[in-house]
């Protein structure tokens, strides 16, 4: 039985009931010339029902007993219940993208059964509008959400006339005629990528560790970082508290998902004029709009709210095995000017840049394992409640594809990720370029936190308050 | 804060992700004259989407924090998340029951979330016959699957032109318009009022007690029985082991959900004929069905399943309190004969039910307790693996309404329990008598017990063997 690395049974370790730990992707696609919802619906669904060889991935599971600290090994099966993996499913009068949105919140909720496989795949049609949505739903202990995305994208085609759509558990997926991954920049990146390349680091020094020991060992890191935070006051240290916030509180199994898109270009033009890069401009949006949406609830915290971004260093550190890592940046909630919110934020996050050069790749892989650590904790009852948060929540970027992409000519129209809320950490924004837009997709604790929807207008908002500040004629652009 | 009794948070401290304690309910109503499947969906969405005012028994959930043993208190919530606990869904293309019935298979595997009120109701439209479904979920520590039917059968009317259909959670629900809930005969009864009922009458010794307590306090009544069971080579003692099936295993959480009626008539001729009770007939066809499902899977043990039935005993006793127990029944599986095995099932009935008699109630209740007891344990990991069983299924009947009934003239045409799978008792199957029809609700778990819709295959093959045995023409019946 091949065994377990920690970054994968952490996942198991640290799922609850109110903390299922599966990541979800929402794909939406427009039917070719001629073709209804519901035919590419079906023919969808013959795709991924009918793939009877299913690649090595998709056949891993837990194996059993489950024991507290267990998990440690994955069994893999040979016969797979797709009626059970595989799900069709139409949305309710009047297939509005509320509808579509709500079906997601809801089944976003739901455990997956560690008895077979962790994954699901939803093929939902109904939609007014005759496009198809397809929802992913896989454990994390499996899989990140980026990895997720380049397995979706190795199914999809850049030629609208291409009739060989397969499907992402096919083994057989032929990536020589597909597009090659994007390779990302020095971006954003998912907070999967992370604990999963760390991981393989960690790995070296001794796979047999248990859990606690495998994080407790790269506490060596730990004094630079400290220095760091004493000589440079725009660096937001994990060891200087986070404001205690609604965002930051233990939480209840069920879900909202909210989802939307806007053009690349609106958000490139910002970036141009202003000089800061395309990532500032996005987390500059989730700063406008947790400020709003606090504002809302009546529980803006005096101080700033820290937000831990994944960050690509792969273009920086090309050599080594380690290319991701954690930053925080100080989202400058405080602040009403949208002008100097920004300001802070840029700031914030070129100098919390600029340290993880100056560390070795080990250290700055231990920045990133030391400030995810406290989420393997979570779990403890009364954990949440008694410490302070080092971040407040986690705004993560997917890479998708930079070209329009088809599915047996069915128009790739949209990618919203879906990710993980935690046990202190109520919401998580994860946000995916595609071709032409940039897809926000937030999910949250449902109970905990009300009326998230509206963190959509917020982000509409933000963005706004943005091109005024970079003298960008809004009206012109639109 | 309202003390929780032994009998309900027992419920929530046997669940475990694997085997969720909620019990459901399916119904199929067909729309009035000149209605639409979705129009009458839209107008159930409405009476309890829009019941604002609920009743208390729907905004109970268990006081945080969750502890090992504890869940001990309710709390009441004045603030009902609507778009959570009342939901629309559309079946897919081609809307068949099998589509249905897969529908309920998924959403009966997914937990309740305990922050709330822990209860789901479900509006389905799509079936291809223009039929709508309603499907409710609920925490059996909050109610049992007699007490949710009657709940629903309160909304419900005789009058085909009566438009007041109201919701069940409506604390305003008038009782006085209603035909009076169904007194159970002598008959069979859910798990769920045994245990419900059982709990009152200890609570009297002292609610204060701890589960094992409790269970402990019923003892006494123990040397009768096992006096009896020396007795009497037909009274199948909790304390003779049952054999150990491919029924009695740990489970995972995925469940299937099987689902058929059968005309009340064709059981009532068979027990006209042989002078046998409509239960004897029930508990009939799932001795054929199972050993025939056994069979299949090469699964059949060499000695006979013991199944258990609660029973209502309100007839016999009628001025105490206690009035519901459990009686194990003779399967008789080992029998290929359908006359002997069915002569087995109602003599190994007959001489428990005589047991019953003999016991006082309070000995009575307590045989049922100890029957169910195990139940309670069998969350201990590898405790259903190394003991002996004392029964292999659970076989309960719920009484239905006799008459028709419509919802804003909408028919009634079907009740289908879907109650609980729990681990060592991976299938449950529970009857449901409404007007001419009687409905089997069986509940599987998913992987461990592999194609058992074809049950419903075998359930009708055991009715047609048992009309032979009866000397009924069949082709004259139908």
């Amino acid at each position: 039985m091949p065994y377990m690395p920690v970054t994968e049974s952490m996942f198991l370790i640290a799922e609850t009931r109110e903390q299922p730990m599966h990541v979800g992707g929402l794909q939406l696609f427009i039917p070719r010339e001629g073709q209804t919802g519901t035919e590419l619906a079906e023919e969808f669904f013959e795709a991924y029902h009918g793939c009877r060889n299913v690649r090595r991935l998709f056949r891993k599971r837990p194996t059993p007993p489950a024991m507290l600290m267990g998990y440690l090994s994955w069994s893999y099966d040979d016969d797979i219940d797709f009626d059970y993996h595989v799900r069709r499913a139409t949305l309710p009068h009047p297939g509005r993208i509320r509808e579509l949105l709500r079906y997601i919140s809801l089944h976003h909720s739901a455990l997956l059964d560690r008895t077979r496989p962790m994954w699901e795949l939803h093929i939902i049609d109904g939609l007014e509008d005759g496009r198809v949505a397809v929802y992913t739903k896989i454990h994390h202990s499996l899989m990140d959400g980026v990895s997720a995305l380049r397995l979706l994208q190795d199914t999809l085609s850049t030629d609208p006339d291409d009739r060989n759509g397969t499907a992402m558990t096919d083994p057989m997926l032929s990536r020589s005629k597909k597009p090659k991954p994007q390779t990302p920049g020095p971006g954003l990146l998912s907070f999967g990528g992370v604990t999963r390349l760390a991981g393989r680091a960690v790995g070296v020094a001794g796979q047999a560790l248990d859990v606690a020991g495998q994080l407790v060992g790269v506490a060596p890191a730990a004094a630079k970082i400290a220095w760091t935070a004493i000589t440079d006051d725009d660096f937001a240290s994990p060891f200087v508290p986070a404001p205690h916030t609604m965002l930051n509180v233990s939480i209840g199994s069920a879900r909202r998902f909210a989802a939307q898109g806007w053009p690349l270009e609106r958000l490139r033009a910002i970036a141009d004029a202003l000089d800061i890069t395309l990532n500032d401009v996005v987390v500059g949006m989730c700063s406008g709009a947790v400020r709003s949406y606090l504002i809302d609830q009546d529980s803006l915290p005096d101080g700033p709210l820290l937000a831990a971004l994944p960050v690509s260093m792969r273009q920086e550190i090309s050599t080594e095995g380690n290319k991701v890592t954690l930053i925080l940046a100080n989202l400058a909630t405080d602040q009403p000017d949208p002008e100097r919110r920004l300001a802070t934020v840029v700031s914030s996050t070129r100098s919390a840049k600029k340290i993880i050069r100056n560390l070795s790749p080990l250290q700055a892989l231990a920045f990133g394992v030391a400030s995810g650590a406290p989420l393997a904790l979570a779990t403890i009852p009364g954990f949440v409640d008694y410490t302070s948060p080092q971040f407040n929540l986690i705004i993560s970027n997917v890479p998708g594809p930079r070209e329009h992409m088809y599915w047996n000519g069915a128009r790739l129209d949209g990618i919203y990720p879906v990710s993980i809320a935690m046990e202190g950490l109520a919401i998580n924004i994860t946000v995916a370029t595609a071709a032409d837009h940039v897809n926000f997709g937030i999910i949250g604790a449902r109970k905990e936190l009300p009326s998230l929807q509206r963190i959509l207008t917020h982000l509409d908002t933000a963005l706004e308050e943005m091109e005024k500040v970079a003298g960008i004629n809004d009206r012109g652009k639109r």
